[in-house]
């Protein structure tokens, strides 16, 4: 009903989720239960071992006010070395736990003497709709939303996006994409967001600032502080070095701040970038490896579709949220529930 | 006539200028005659020496494609030591020796041993108005721009924003303010941008995405890549140690964003954040110096104020410009030369 | 026996640890059965409930190949809300969730939606003599180690140094101080590492290059890649503020590099430096809070008394280490199994 | 004479200087008459034109309490498109302005809208020796520097390192190598430093701490903080992305605290690292550029060669100093006068 939402100029994927960057999946398990209104979303970036095949990803720090773990080794050697899990923010710990499960059940030829695992886990704080202190998420959780991904996933209220709020409405799991032409050779950009900030009366929908009339028919006050995360993750196939990704990771602000958000103090706000091009065989023998890097005069469409991709993934984590009831009966309601406002939105 | 813009929430300062934060001053150069329109702005934090009372500062490098100096050592040790000045590309090496002479001037007694003078110098690249290649910017001009400021001082192609261009439009200096509350205290945060940046098709004016309509009527085609930058200052009286000054400069980003802007490749785009509280006296003997330091959960409204004051900056800038003609006959129109655009923006 | 080892020219506190800082004290749970020599150690900054009393602080990467976590907050707040834990690298995991647990019980009326737990936890990979994989500590291993902290406590093969290496040789807690004097009064400044790096080639002990010598002695090839990390804890009273205390971090690579190690790109290498001078009350309504900042031109002595203790603290905790055999049959020697060589460095 | 002195494990180039890069060429202006005791060097990475053929770089600081310029786009970009420039604190901008003046010269058909010149320029504060404040240094010196570079060049009290003092002692312009192999094939990595900080008690030559000795010998008291700035410059062939360069950049500080130094507050202590290996033609048509990136687990080699090659280069900047009496006859010994003691570090 929504899929009409226009934002931006450039052309979307086939899919419009992060799925459209060939070999990207996305798996979530969802615990709902009365105070228990959690769980975990896991990014697979290709099919082989994430260990032996290493992704190259940046990172970038909008606003540290977060838990995420992981970062500071993506910082310094450029890759990944585990699928990427989302989870609420006391249950990082098991779920990196879980990663390292995952990891030695997959690779049991680890020479541990030369090197580990990095796992790299975000989070959000789901504390308003669950009982986050009762640490439902366990270990064998991140096994399962591994186990789940596929390249057709479900957005909203789902995995770790279960109990996160946007905007004073039901946030959590969205996504999209766009696509991008480097010569010949269509490439694509995808977006997935978890988000959990923001205050009603800041809300902007594809450029119509629309929060108000939302926060006027609620009859309530949310005229508190920005309180929350989000955590925005893009993917591509484009060819980009680690300095060109945290180029692009940085982007996902702009995307951000159209939908009205301010980096708020409370809002720990974390962009993560990677290429599934070129990847790091650690298997291999070869002393140099041969990097494709996109001249960097072309890569304004990168930034612009990163930033797009993101305002649109925001919305749609939204816009396929249902409302949920949770803890001590607190309840967000969704942004379809406000239909009318959104009807103006399409046209 | 364009003074009922608006945006956000937060009131507004009396001048609705960096200059509603007691203390600070503005003063401006401006070279304006054929292929040569460019200048430079200065701002002065207090009326004391800038050596021996130094301001508290922070800044953040969104884009660091520029050429600004002195960011080094404010980040180091979180103080100016000279005025702030802002300048094209080309002239930065010739503001930062004016800047020099001008301390060294104001200062017969530093003990050069001990420390030298840390010249702080913001650009953007004027070259689309003014023949940036002829240097046409010497030391004098720095210092007469310092000795012209002012607590009233004019917007638009002024100064350092003679040359500047915005969404495809005239740019150059523009300046806002709000006011925020802490206990029963007033306090004010002011900001002033060097505007240089934006491709016209994603120009938003308060809110509305006018860019495409006044490309129209433009008649030509402005869809290449975002280039130029921004340089954008926020100054305040509010008490702040460097680390959340730092976390102001990054709000700035907000309301860059939400004029429009992706951070193009092509655009340095800077933050600075100083605040006139709590000066640092180098004469002073004390061993150890007292910081009054904002309550970090309150922080919040002053991350709104920067955001606003930076938005509604951008957008003085353009509302105070007027059209230039430069080299090779380029000619930049003025916001105001579309006026019933406007009118729209101030319903 | 080797306490007569003297590195640097300031004046030693009076335990010559971390505890010369008042307030701190330190704890371990020492894991040590066959291939099991794992552990953890805790360090406490005050008697206080540590997410209530904020201790402020601030750290510093130097090599990030590493899988700390918590530091992203760290650097964005300038404060602990918990206890500092080391554990092995697989196990960080575990000793997070641990830490979170041990801090809900103790701060039964933490509001979750504003704000969550921030568990600051080091590691290095003792994969040499552990059985890392085997993930042996537990959550209940964090409460215990924390339960345990005292003034006093050992060095060497103990907590979360049980299964270490330096040098080729047994690593692990090592720890010195420094006294500082700011007019009349005196200061501390205390360093604690969990060492884990370096080659035997490269060892210097207090000036002295004595790798070589050891390494023909052991008459086997030590000369594979750096390996492992170093964690270096500073604690201090000194009055000094966020940016302050990220200076002084950076100064323990000078303590790091006099031991002989050059920054192997397999050693995750980090810092973290706190006060316990003006820690921030969260229960206080106060506005703003007034920090005692020293004064920067007298600093320097800061800086030396920084690096004299993480370089003395090193090599603590090789002379406090003994002999250690674990998994597979592994064993490290103990540089008191050279005692001779030993001698000689305490001419 | 003074040839032998021998740091660290690996095999130096043929020359011992950074030119034994290919292609590499450095070049000195020296100004030496009475109170003016001051100059530029210049370093060139190649034999083309800089602004078209852009070496890739990066660089890292240690402490921030300087002034050189052009690092902020050197971050972003991870390319320099000008020669390396080194003078005095007070003659950065003069500098720049030469080297603007330069390239402009070299490069007439620059789009200076698409554009412009970021000028890379370090310096140290030489005011002991130099009368800093009359600002000898203009524009044309920069190009006289550029001008002059040759695969020999002098090292010691020349060019911008007449005036610097290092440990007490006269310091200035150093350099020295080291050869890496990769498989079959050698490569080099070539430090070259302007050396200007350090306490005399402080000093290390070569792994022995002569410098009480010397104190001694003087007969006076060099016991005030540690003043002054160290530039570090690491060039090489080898194949490394600009991740890996930061990487190299950073080590050099590890050659910086073998010779003694603690970083202290007052000296400016910055790295950059640069590759002659696939630089980045921006004449080319190509949408991407294929990059070779050495494999990470053989980078140790270099990050050692970096340490070594830098700390020898800080002796060489000392041995190779000859005794200079500048500014109100000030008079920096050479560590030449104290050959007695330099006989023991050759044994």
């Amino acid at each position: 009903m929504f899929q009409k939402i226009n934002i931006g100029s450039l052309p979307k994927g086939q899919r419009n989720t992060i799925c459209d960057v060939p070999g990207v999946k996305v798996g979530h398990v969802t615990l709902s239960d009365g105070d228990c209104q959690t769980g975990v979303t896991a990014i697979t970036t290709h099919n082989e071992n994430a260990f032996n095949l290493r992704t190259r990803a940046a990172s970038h720090v909008f606003n540290g006010f977060g838990k995420s773990v992981g970062l500071v080794q993506v910082e310094e050697l450029g890759e990944l070395e585990t699928p990427i899990l989302l989870t609420n923010t006391l249950s990082v710990g098991a779920v990196s736990e879980g990663l390292i499960q995952h990891t030695l059940a997959e690779t049991p030829d680890i020479d541990f003497v030369m090197g580990t695992i990095n796992p790299v886990v975000f989070e959000c704080n789901d504390a308003f709709l669950n009982k986050i202190s009762a640490l439902y998420v366990r270990p064998n959780h991140a096994l399962e939303a591994i186990s789940a991904v596929s390249e057709e996933f479900e957005q909203g209220a789902v995995g770790a996006g279960r109990g996160m709020s946007c905007y004073g409405l039901k946030g959590g799991i969205g996504s999209a994409s766009r696509q991008v032409k480097l010569g010949n050779k269509e490439y694509h950009v995808g977006a997935l967001v978890l988000s959990n900030m923001g205050r009603m009366p800041d809300f902007t929908l594809a450029g119509r600032h629309i929060g108000p009339q939302i926060e006027e028919k609620l009859a309530r006050d949310e005229s508190g502080p920005e309180k929350g995360s989000i955590i925005m993750i893009v993917g591509t196939d484009l060819p980009l070095s680690e300095r060109q990704l945290k180029r692009v990771a940085r982007r996902t602000s702009v995307g951000l701040a159209r939908t009205g958000s301010f980096l708020g103090h409370g809002s720990g706000d974390i962009a993560l970038a990677f290429t599934t091009a070129d990847p790091v065989d650690i298997k291999s023998r070869k002393r140099t490896h041969s990097v494709e890097q996109m001249d960097e005069r072309r890569i304004d469409r990168v930034f612009r579709a990163a930033a797009e991709a993101t305002e649109e993934a925001i919305v749609n984590s939204m816009l396929n949220a249902e409302r949920v009831t949770g803890r001590d009966g607190n309840t967000r309601y969704a942004l379809g529930d406000f239909g009318e406002l959104m009807g103006d939105a399409n046209e």
